[in-house]
């Protein structure tokens, strides 16, 4: 399978270039790749890659950021940091890439388990998440058939935990051993329109 | 109790305003509200709004809208009339409306069924009551403390359901009588951080 991953260079992104480049072609995409330099929040950008790299077997998105802070302290600017990136820069790479998709083709959107159970200061990163899950299951139900779309939703992985935890009290780090799994059940499995969770 | 009722004049909201003036102080605000005329995409507009009618006990949102359209179909812009609308508009809400709210207070928001079980053409629409309902859950761990937010998702309303029965197909439309079970469990109950969900 040819696989395009964007956020290649992220913590999760890095997992999973290492993990599926050992049984398929990767190509890997990023805000920093020199390469297939992509800015997930400019849909032109993110069709300029899609015009260099072609068709696909599988698309896998680990880009997108959001704001933290507290929400007093949030202002509407701040929530569409998240807006353009994490939430609008899926959908947008969903709506571009479907057409650079090869029949049988996946799209694997990263959400995370702040969509369920968020933490303090993740109104807005909870938010984007929580949109994305729902735009999975609504898209499902139209996708030009053999085309798939889900995403990956995990707790804090444990390659970002040391950095995260006191943000999480309480939560269980995920292995990216166990990560992995939700990924590669989106592109080598059937499922459609599935938030697949992994939070313990 | 002073509620405050945006939508007032929505299918939803002139329920709610029949409903609560029985027994509280309602006022009523809308886009074509002579008197508390408020446009939910324009922050500036809701900062007007809460000038005008200073502190109150309950604010409850039934506006707000989204673009419906086969996917394919949606553009960039198009997500963006939610995101503005929907979305945003009630973050704004509530961004500015925690400070018009006296001790004991509530905000309520909108969303509705599609965020869990959307149908054909609500990408957008879903992405939008999703991500408030992932707001929502967010707000209430730092929400300050005496204060509330909930969100009330409901199946396509009974007195909407002639007009968008096509999209629900084997839906259950949602008595009007037992809708509005939702808005008063939040603002005279004591949740908080609740999707108050009423789908059948």
């Amino acid at each position: 399978m040819k696989i395009l991953i964007l956020g290649a260079s992220g913590t999760i992104g890095k997992y999973l270039v290492q993990h599926f480049s050992k049984n398929h072609e990767v190509i890997c995409a990023s805000r920093n790749d020199k390469e297939n330099k992509v800015n997930i929040e400019e849909a032109s950008s993110i069709a300029q890659l899609f015009e260099k790299v072609g068709k696909v077997d599988a698309i896998i998105c680990a880009a997108g950021e959001a704001k933290w802070g507290y929400f007093n302290e949030l202002s509407e600017e701040d929530f569409y940091i998240g807006i353009k990136s994490k939430l609008m820069g899926q959908v947008n790479l969903t709506r571009l890439g479907l057409n650079h998709l090869n029949e049988g083709g996946s799209i694997t959107l990263t959400t995370g388990i702040l969509a369920d159970d968020p933490v303090v200061k993740t109104s807005s990163a909870a938010m984007v998440n929580g949109g994305i899950h729902s735009f999975v299951q609504a898209l499902a139900l139209e996708i030009p058939a053999g085309k798939r779309i889900n995403a990956v939703s995990t707790g804090v992985v444990e390659n970002a935990y040391q950095k995260y935890q006191s943000y999480f009290p309480g939560h269980i780090p995920i292995p990216m051993s166990k990560m992995i799994h939700g990924y590669v059940r989106s592109v080598e499995g059937k499922d459609n329109g599935q938030i697949i969770k992994i939070y313990s």
